[in-house]
C-alpha cells in the first residue's frame, strides 16, 4: 500500500524559531487525515500539538503548529504523528514510518549552538602543503633542507612517493606557503572558496601531525610573517582558511617531551616540570602513545597547564591563530574523539566543548570541524562541533555504493536503496544546521584517491562528483582531484600536484562547472533534501530553498533507465525543467514527469 | 539472497567478563568466511580483532576473541564484522546487516553497574491497594473513613468506579494492608514472587500519587507497624516488595506546601522556610505543577534540603524504607524522566543517578525501576536504572500488534514483521542485563486493561499472555488480570478485585500454568533470544540458557499455519521437541522441523 506523501523541511520554509517558540510547517498530500499532530518533549514526556491547515503549496496541503523550545536542554526534538483510518504515519528525519520512531531520528534543533552560516556556502579545497606547490627550484629546496636532520630525503617534484617502509614521512618535495600563494589565482579560477591546510606548524615529518612547536610555522613551509601575508592574500580573494589542529599528541621532539634529553622535557626525566604533560608509567620511560605509537606521545588534558597551553590561557594555541594577523576562520581538530584522559577518551565531550568555547570566544563565526573516521553523531548535536569530516555520512556510503569498498578497503555490496537508507539515517541523527556544515569529501590524505579506488573509471567518478556537489553538506576537494590526480593508500595519496597537466586536463572543466553550479544555487548549499525516486539502481532527489528547486538524478546501472518523477510532491506550480550541467533542452514538467537517465550517468535540472 | 546464519548470545555462553577482558563467542553457519572480526572502540576509534575458531556447537562453527573493556566509560560497545566474497555481514543487537550499524545498536556491556540478578527470576504482581482486598467489612470502612475529608466517598466493594468528572480520586473502596496480608496465600498459590504496590504513603487521593507524608503509611491502608508486619510476612513467602516512589511532586496538602495555610508551608507564604522546595513565580502563588496541574506542585531538586529529604540525608525517604523493619527490595520511581530543575527536566540524569546511588547505598541488591511511558533507552544504560516499566519495548508493540491500538488509544496497523523490528530495535539499545530486568506489562493502573482493549477476545489474550511470559524482560501482572478482570480507561482500570469470581475463573488455571512455566525454565528468565521464523503473521523464537532451550511459536492469523523451523541454528544435537503447556505429544526434531500452529494460537516446546 502506498503511504500518503508527507514532508517537512527544516529550512526557513518549514521551521522558524523566534528565540522561544518553534513554528513548524508540514506539507502533505491533499487527502483527508483523521488527525495531524506534532509531538515534542518539553520535559521528556510526550506532548501532542494539533497542526492546523494554513494554506496550500501547489497541490500540497500545508499545516502549522507552534510549541516552545526545550528549556531543560539545548536540543529540542520533535516528530510528526498522522492518522488516516487504521494507519499511523510518523515522519522523522529519515522519512515516513508506521510507528513512533526511536528518539535519535526525531527532527532536532539546537537552539543554543549553531554553526556559522558561511560554512554551507563554501566549496573547500584541501591542501597537503609539501605536495601542493613549491616556490623554489629543486636546487634551492635541496639547499634549504640540508640544514635539517641527516635522514631528510629531498625528492624531485613529481617523483614517486616512497612507502612507509622506506623513507616514508621523512621525504620532502619542497611545497611551501609561497608556492600556495603563487597558486591562489589558479584556485580562484577553479572556483573554490575555502582552503583547509594539513598541519603547517613546526614538526619533523612531511605530514606534520607530530608537532614540535604549535606557535611557529614549520621553516620548511615558511615563516609566521609569510603565513600572515598568505592569510591576507587569501582573504583578498574572499576565501576562508581552516587549519589543522593536532592536540591529541605531540612529537617526541616537542620540548615538553624532549626525547633527545637536550632540555627540560618529560622523557627520561621524572622530575621534569613537563612530566605530567604526558602519561608515563611511574618513573619509567613507558608512556601512552597515539594508537600505541610511542613517538606520538598523548597529551594529558587532566593537567591544567596543558589546558592552558592548548585552549584555556589567553595566549593558548587555539586562540593564537584565530587572532590577527592570521585571523584564520576555523580549526579542523585531528582525531578529536580520541582525546581525553588516560589511555581511553575519558571526559572527551568536556574537552571538545572547551575547544569550541575557546574558538568561539575569539571568533564566534569560526568553524569547529572534527575529524572522525567513523560515526560522529555524538559530537554533532550542536554544542561540540559545527561539522565533521563526513566519512560516516558521506564518504563511506558513496564509496560503498560506487567503489564497492568500505573504508578499510574491504569489499562491500550495497545497492541504491541500501545507500539511501544509510545516508538518511546518518543525516537524520544530526540537527539540520549541522548537516549543512558537514565537510563532505570523496577522499583525503588518509584515504586512497577516489578515482584510483575506481580503477580510473571516469563514468563512476563523474557520478561521485555530482553527489559531492549536490548532496547536503559542504563539499571539499582534495588537491589535484580536479586534474585527475590518482594515488593509492597513504602515502601514495599524497603525490605532488601535476602542474604540467593542468592545461590539457579533461577533468578540470567539469570540476569548474560543478563548482560554479554549487556556488550558483543556494538550494544546493542550504536547501532541504527530498527524495523523488529510489530503486535498486536509480535515485532522484530535490534540493529546495525558497523559490529555488534543483533536481538531481543518478543512474548507477549499465543501461539507460526511465523513471516517473512525482513532481507534484515539490509543491510547486512549475512547468519546466531546465537542464543545468549540459545546458541542453528544456523539458516540460507534468505531474508525473517521465525522464530518461543514461547508463552510469546523472542529470541535473532547475525546476521553473 | 539468503545471508549465512550468524548469532551472538550475551548470556555466559557468549560473553564472559573477567573484570578487565571481555571474551566473546560467535556462532555461525559452517561456511567459509573471508574474515571474521569483532569491532570495539577503546578510545572512540575502531579496533578490529580477529575471531579464531574454537570448536563447534551442533552444526555451528564457534569463534572467539578477547578484548579489554573500555576504561574511559562504563559501557563497552562491540559489533561483529564478517566478510564473505563481496558481501559484508555485520551482527548487532538487532540482527545481521549489510553495513556497519549505527552505534546505538552495537552490543553493549556496562562493566560498572549491573541490575540485581534476582529481578529476572521474578514474576511480579502489581497491587492498587484501595482495590485489591479489604480486611474490614463495609460498615467498618464507612466508620473509619468518616474521620477524613467530608468529600470522601466510600463505595461498596465491586460497585462501579466513578469517572474523574464525578467523585474520581476521592472515592474509596477500603482496600488495605491487612487485606493484602489475608491474600498472601492466594498470591503464593498463583505463583507470583514479587509484589509492586502503587503508592501507600499518606495522601488525600485513592491513588496516592499526591503524597502528604513520605514517612508514614496512609491511615486508610494501615500503620507503619502493620506495613512492617506485612513485609515480614511477604518475606516469609520468599517474595520481594517494590514500592512506588513519587518524588517529582507532592500534594498541595504536604506541610511543605500547605495550601490551607494551617502551618509554615510555602503556599501564600513567600517567607516560608519551604518556599524554595517548589517553584513559585516571585511573590505570587503561581507555581509549577506536574503537567501544569496546580495541585501537584513540582519539587525543586536544586534545593539541597529537598535533596536531603528525598535521597541525600541519612534519614532520607529513599533510604528509610529500604532499612529494617521494612527492608523493601526496590523502588519504582514515578515519572522519573520528568524530574529535574525548573519546568523542564534539567539535569535529570544527575538526579536519577543520585537516586540509584542512595538506593544501592542501603541495599546494593535493590531494584531501581523507572516509570517511562515512552522510550527509556537513555535511562537504561546501566548507571541510572536497572529496568523500566517497559511500555516502549513491550506494552506498546504488543498492544499495536494484537489490539491494533497505540498507547494513546489511536488505531495503529502493524504486522508481525513490523513488530519484530520494533521489539529488536528497542531491546538492542539496552545492555542485555537491563533487557532482562525490564518490567514487562500488558497493562497497568495507567492503561486500559488488555482484555478490555481486545473486547474480551480470549484467543488474542492468550497470545498476549504467552508473549508476556516468554519474552525477554520480567513479567508483571496487574492485579485481577488472572481472573479476567476488565476495565477501560483510568479510573475504570482500577476496579475492585472480584474475589467472588476466583473459584470459577477460567483464566486462573492458565495464568497459574504460565507462571509455573516461567519460573520453571531459567531459559525464559535469563536466556538469549533467537528468532527462528518471522513472516507477516507468524513468529517463532527460542530462549536459550546453557543446556536449556525453549521454543515459542505464535500464529496471529485466522488460519492454521505451517512453518519450517531451522532448528540447526540452535547449535544443539537435540532430537525431540516436548510440548510444554498442553503437555501433549513429543515431536521428533529434524534439521528443518515442520510445525503446525493453530489459528490465533501459540505453542511452546522444550528442545531435548
Amino acid at each position: 500500500m502506498t503511504l500518503p506523501f508527507i514532508f517537512h523541511s527544516q529550512t526557513e520554509d518549514g521551521l522558524v524559531f523566534d528565540g522561544e517558540l518553534l513554528t513548524v510547517t508540514l506539507k502533505t498530500e491533499n487527502v483527508k487525515f483523521d488527525s495531524v499532530h506534532v509531538r515534542c518533549e518539553p520535559d521528556n514526556e510526550e506532548y501532542l500539538i494539533e497542526m492546523l491547515p494554513c494554506g496550500k503549496a501547489g497541490e500540497l496541503q500545508l499545516r502549522q503548529a507552534q510549541f516552545a523550545a526545550n528549556r531543560d536542554r539545548d536540543v529540542t526534538h520533535y516528530v510528526f504523528k498522522l492518522i488516516k483510518g487504521n494507519q499511523q504515519l510518523w515522519l522523522d528525519g529519515r522519512g515516513v514510518h508506521k510507528r513512533m520512531p526511536p528518539k535519535e531520528f526525531h527532527f532536532k534543533l539546537n537552539t543554543q549552538s549553531q554553526p556559522p552560516s558561511w560554512v554551507q556556502e563554501q566549496v573547500f579545497y584541501q591542501i597537503f602543503p609539501d605536495r601542493f606547490a613549491a616556490s623554489q627550484d629543486e636546487q634551492a629546496i635541496q639547499n634549504t633542507y640540508a640544514q635539517y636532520d641527516p635522514d631528510t630525503v629531498v625528492k624531485s617534484w613529481g617523483e614517486a612517493v616512497g612507502s612507509h617502509q622506506n623513507t616514508g614521512a621523512r621525504e620532502f618535495f619542497g611545497g611551501d606557503l609561497k608556492g600556495i600563494e603563487q597558486k591562489l589565482d589558479y584556485l580562484d579560477g577553479l572556483g573554490v572558496t575555502a582552503l583547509y591546510f594539513n598541519p603547517i606548524f613546526t614538526a619533523p615529518s612531511n605530514h606534520k601531525y607530530d608537532t614540535k612547536d604549535y606557535l611557529n610555522i614549520d621553516p620548511m613551509f615558511g615563516t609566521n610573517e609569510q603565513f600572515a601575508q598568505l592569510c591576507e592574500q587569501i582573504r583578498g580573494k574572499q576565501m576562508k582558511i581552516v587549519l589543522d589542529a593536532v592536540f591529541n599528541h605531540t612529537s617526541v621532539h616537542h620540548p615538553w617531551f624532549d626525547i633527545k634529553q637536550e632540555g627540560q622535557g618529560a622523557y627520561g626525566n621524572p622530575d621534569s616540570d613537563f612530566r605530567d604533560y604526558y602519561f608515563f608509567e611511574g618513573q619509567s620511560n613507558n608512556h601512552i602513545g597515539w594508537k600505541g605509537i610511542g613517538n606520538l606521545p598523548v597529551l594529558n588534558f587532566e593537567n591544567e597547564r596543558v589546558r592552558d597551553h592548548i585552549y584555556q590561557g589567553e595566549e593558548a594555541v587555539i586562540k593564537h591563530w584565530l587572532k590577527p594577523p592570521y585571523s584564520v576562520d576555523g580549526w579542523r581538530f585531528d582525531v578529536i574523539h580520541m582525546l581525553g584522559e588516560g589511555d581511553g577518551a575519558k571526559n572527551n565531550a568536556h574537552y571538545v566543548e572547551a575547544f569550541r568555547k575557546a574558538t568561539k570566544a575569539i571568533n564566534p563565526s569560526a568553524y569547529v570541524l572534527g575529524e572522525h573516521f567513523f560515526e560522529a553523531t555524538q559530537w554533532l548535536q550542536g554544542g561540540q562541533e559545527d561539522g565533521a569530516m563526513n566519512y560516516y555520512g558521506f564518504a563511506h556510503p558513496v564509496r560503498a555504493l560506487i567503489a564497492k569498498q568500505d573504508i578499510m578497503y574491504d569489499p562491500i555490496d550495497i545497492d541504491v536503496l541500501d545507500f539511501k537508507e544509510w545516508m538518511d539515517e546518518a543525516r537524520a541523527k544530526v540537527p539540520f544546521a549541522n548537516q549543512l556544515s558537514q565537510l563532505n569529501q570523496l577522499d583525503s590524505h588518509d584515504t586512497a584517491r577516489f578515482l584510483t579506488l575506481l580503477d580510473g573509471d571516469n563514468e563512476k567518478m563523474r557520478i561521485a562528483l555530482a553527489l559531492l556537489m549536490t548532496y547536503i553538506g559542504t563539499p571539499c576537494l582534495y588537491y589535484g582531484s580536479e586534474v585527475g590526480l590518482e594515488g593509492g593508500l597513504d602515502p601514495d595519496n599524497r603525490r605532488c600536484f601535476p602542474w604540467d597537466q593542468v592545461a590539457e586536463s579533461e577533468w578540470l572543466p567539469l570540476y569548474r562547472d560543478w563548482i560554479r553550479i554549487r556556488r550558483q544555487y543556494k538550494a544546493l548549499q542550504s536547501g532541504s533534501l527530498q527524495w523523488l525516486h529510489c530503486d535498486e539502481q536509480v535515485m532522484v532527489y530535490a534540493r529546495q530553498w525558497k523559490e529555488e528547486t534543483i533536481v538531481v538524478a543518478f543512474n548507477l546501472s549499465k543501461y539507460e533507465q526511465n523513471v516517473n518523477l512525482p513532481l507534484w510532491q515539490l509543491g510547486l506550480n512549475a512547468t519546466h525543467l531546465h537542464q543545468i550541467l549540459d545546458k541542453g533542452e528544456v523539458e516540460v514538467a507534468e505531474r508525473h514527469f517521465s525522464v530518461n537517465i543514461p547508463a552510469l550517468n546523472c542529470k541535473i535540472w532547475q525546476v521553473k
